[in-house]
């Protein structure tokens, strides 16, 4: 595995962190920020931002699926990144625009891999692959204990219905790899006021919009 | 990647070739042989051998779903195969029964990868993982010319539609993978009659059989 690409055109902003922590709050909140400053933005959500990714995060959320194969799970996020990179984010950072999603590579590495406990290195290699290895200028972790972040167990889909161990082993893989790589990371405590966190990313990506 | 794993209970026998060569006639004659000599047989195909297989096999064959991304095709083939291997091959192998399957990962290599000239080596490898590397213990190749097994163009699906050079590139590719290892292939003439063909197929399974 290479040490990841990024683009050199355009800005690629991922936020990640466990459920319930104000991801598509904060994501909606730096976009209309940044069109408001002129840029070009295009929001995105793993799994589900391309049409067949659409089919692909019903079969991979729907409770009615019930037992899937690791493999076959990680397979099919991955077959979602691929489409998502190839389809929406290469062509629109080639364009020089801004691209935020709502998750990417890393929750796969802290859902299947430490969440399920498949080898991480292996699911790293087939993401890795199915996204070209292109990676975040930025990766924004809205950080939350798992108890606070979980909604009602009867509304969970199936992988909001996994124990509470399995969310906190994901927790900590978001928090490891932020901690590995600070330059490309920030992490926010997801229990701040909105707009307290909106400034602060706000300040960071804007620091990179400089560099950029 | 290692040398492959044959599972030491049960026969794993798989049908590849390109289309039109009567794989799921001649897997049919070889199921009703076998269940007539007692044994208890697994007919099975990729993709859509199971539910969730099902449902990517609509995607990835609709002429609706359009243009997919290569890696995108590749790793939604290869969810099939995972959630295939994991729930339905190695359970019957682990019994001790017959599984016959229409397609598996020889497919992949000779459709992704050199029908759409996707590097061979990364589509092997994310094929094994997806398999857990399980091989057949035998591979037969229903060969036969392109331009003689292809329906008629009105009626092909997304991989059926491509071009003639793209089969040829295909029908070569499951040739040398059989010229490779032809302990654990068998290249037939798809162009004899169904009851020669299904004859020799017969010979040497029954040689598998004693072995096992």
């Amino acid at each position: 595995m290479t040490a990841g690409a990024f683009s050199p055109t355009g800005l690629f902003v991922c936020f990640e962190g466990g459920e319930g922590g104000g991801k598509s709050t904060q994501s909606g909140l730096l976009r209309e920020w940044l069109e408001a400053e002129g840029h070009t933005v295009v929001l995105t959500r793993q799994p589900g931002g391309t049409s067949v990714g659409q089919r692909i995060r019903e079969i991979v959320l729907s409770p009615e699926t019930g037992e899937l194969s690791n493999r076959t799970e990680v397979l099919l996020y991955a077959a979602d990144k691929a489409e998502h990179v190839d389809t929406v984010v290469l062509p629109a950072l080639a364009r020089g625009e801004v691209v935020i999603t709502d998750r990417y590579v890393d929750s796969a590495l802290a859902y299947q891999g430490a969440g399920r406990t498949e080898a991480v290195a292996e699911v790293e290699q087939v993401n890795r692959w199915a996204t070209r290895d292109l990676r975040p200028h930025l990766t924004v972790v809205l950080d939350l204990e798992p108890q606070a972040g979980l909604g009602r167990f009867e509304e969970r889909d199936r992988i909001e219905g996994e124990s509470l161990e399995f969310h906190q082993r994901v927790r900590q893989a978001f928090l490891d790899m932020a901690a590995a790589d600070p330059d490309h990371y920030l992490v926010l405590d997801a229990r701040a006021t909105i707009a307290s966190i909106h400034e602060q990313i706000r300040v960071r990506v804007a620091s990179l919009l400089v560099t950029a």
